[in-house]
């Protein structure tokens, strides 16, 4: 049994934390709000974010960040990307020995091009961290919590972190593997946002599952093209971080982010869709730092560029089927590769 | 301009003649019901296959194979799987010089373990055929006659009789890449019908999307282990043929493959579904054949191993997800490889 404290309480870190309560771990869950905080202790539900879910009474919550961070020397961070830096610099000053820290973010930063464990490397003090683990996978929320069988990847150059963060999550229906390639995680984490965008602009200008099928697998060899440039490895593209996660992400209507591209294929303006949907789209901001490291790794990608020139420059949504179905003959593998 | 011939006159050899014709090619389509090839040339239309399509003028029917054999040079493949080798024999006789043959079939025989190549190199007369090309990849038929953007791979090991099939099927919403890998387009073809009858059953099971997506992944990774091992190349089952088809039958409610095993998860037997469904469903024969497949090229399939058991063996349905869920701490790659 671990003392284990994860930050953030919205749908993913909480049912990351009713996994690590009934896996017998002692699990705090941070919120910086107190009222939710108070709701988890009391009530042992967090309503506004899994509505018909009962947590496990030995989960228990905090809103004070200190109290946190000494719950314990293993520490989830679950809050929204944006925040990562402001939480990473609070806590570094109430720890007082190493903790293994485990993200669940997908996300790159535009003009840093930092990937979220270079951010918190540097946004954490390095007294306060020992390693970075990221935990990623086809994994809605709503599912781990109804206990639905659910696999993902926890990744660390160092794999002995990457095994204890297997250990502790690992349950019947929640199966983690370990891999030591923390770049092609977070990279296929991360650009699949961007294709998933792509995929709703496709369903929103109605052209069809032949054309979503052809480019979501092209946005895959492209994602893997620029990964394996960057220093991953092409398998983790093809795995569960990867293919896996893109699957779910450009096939469900629950995405955010084919949501937001869904608006901009049936025509409106991309202020409108973040006006409309009223939150962060991430893909939005992965696009720009996406077509960024295109150009930095002189990488070819097609899809991204169309959606950059579509989201930035105004063009029609429909440039993004010039992306696919150019005119030249070509061989597949040349283009695969 | 072509003569090109397509036997078959079911939704999919329908569609490749309107878009033959339409690229205009004389294009003749070979029915062997003569009701059917007079609905073709005297009303313009197709109903039972194509319910909503008006058929080019230019395009014509024949039901009688002599006159099909001596139009042209070209000969597209586009019976049912079981009718290959009659048709490849009967056809023979009549052609009186060496045809360019195009298939566009997905399965594996039983037992024989040839691909769809290999029985018609078998079943032709060697005085028949010149080169064999597989055409294959994501498109739904019905999205096809809508000219819905949708991309193909032709394959042959000779790629100037693929370039060929480039060249007469290529338009503006039609795209076709060329490769030489006749094993990977034809294995991947075949086996994605394996795993879309798996995901039908985890649909039926109710087990969700992580679940699914999963599946999808993991199905892929052992289908190119098998591949490569029969001399495909790995890039093949990333693309078109692979991942590509892959997604639109596991994802797709119209998929007959998805249907029947969506079934099968919900508690019926093989028997009462083959009955209810009242057609082939090709997944069923492919997962005896890959499970055979797999034995003789000693390669680890869980998910087709749990299948087979499903429905050879009368197995329930829930071991599927013991193929995925397995309890051993194991790395990605390692599994992936």
């Amino acid at each position: 049994m671990e003392n284990v404290v994860v930050l953030g309480a919205g749908s993913w870190g909480t049912a990351l934390a009713i996994v690590l309560a009934e896996n017998g771990h002692n699990t705090l869950i941070w919120s910086h709000r107190e009222d939710q905080a108070n709701e988890i202790n009391t009530m042992h539900t967090n309503k506004k974010y899994l509505p018909n879910t009962v947590l496990p009474e030995s989960l228990s919550a905090t809103s004070d960040l200190q109290v946190a961070a000494q719950h314990g020397s293993t520490i989830v961070m679950a809050v929204p990307t944006k925040g990562i830096r402001e939480v990473c610099g609070n806590i570094s000053q109430y720890l007082e020995q190493q903790a293994l820290f485990v993200h669940v973010s997908k996300g790159i930063e535009p003009d840093s091009l930092m990937r979220i464990s270079e951010l918190m490397e540097e946004s954490l003090a390095a007294h306060a961290v020992s390693d970075i683990v990221v935990l990623s996978g086809p994994s809605h929320a709503e599912e781990v919590v109804l206990q639905h069988p659910t696999t993902v990847t926890a990744a660390c150059k160092n794999l002995a972190a990457a095994e204890k963060v297997q250990d502790l999550f690992m349950s019947q229906y929640f199966r983690v593997y370990t891999n030591d390639d923390v770049v092609g995680v977070e990279i296929g984490g991360a650009l699949k946002n961007v294709i998933a965008l792509a995929a709703g602009m496709t369903d929103g200008l109605d052209f069809g599952d032949n054309a979503k099928a052809a480019l979501i697998t092209r946005g895959l060899a492209e994602i893997t093209r620029l990964g394996v440039k960057m220093g991953g490895n092409p398998f983790t593209f093809a795995g569960l971080t990867g293919m896996g996660d893109l699957i779910v992400t450009c096939t469900s209507v629950h995405s955010r982010n084919w949501r937001a591209g869904n608006m901009l294929g049936k025509g409106m303006k991309l202020d409108q869709v973040l006006e409309e949907m009223g939150m962060v789209v991430e893909g939005v901001r992965t696009t720009k730092a996406a077509h960024q490291l295109a150009m930095k790794y002189e990488v070819s990608m097609p899809i991204t560029s169309a959606l950059y020139d579509v989201l930035f420059k105004d063009m029609e949504p429909k440039a993004l089927v010039d992306s696919l179905m150019v005119r030249t003959k070509k061989r597949e593998i040349d283009e695969m590769s």
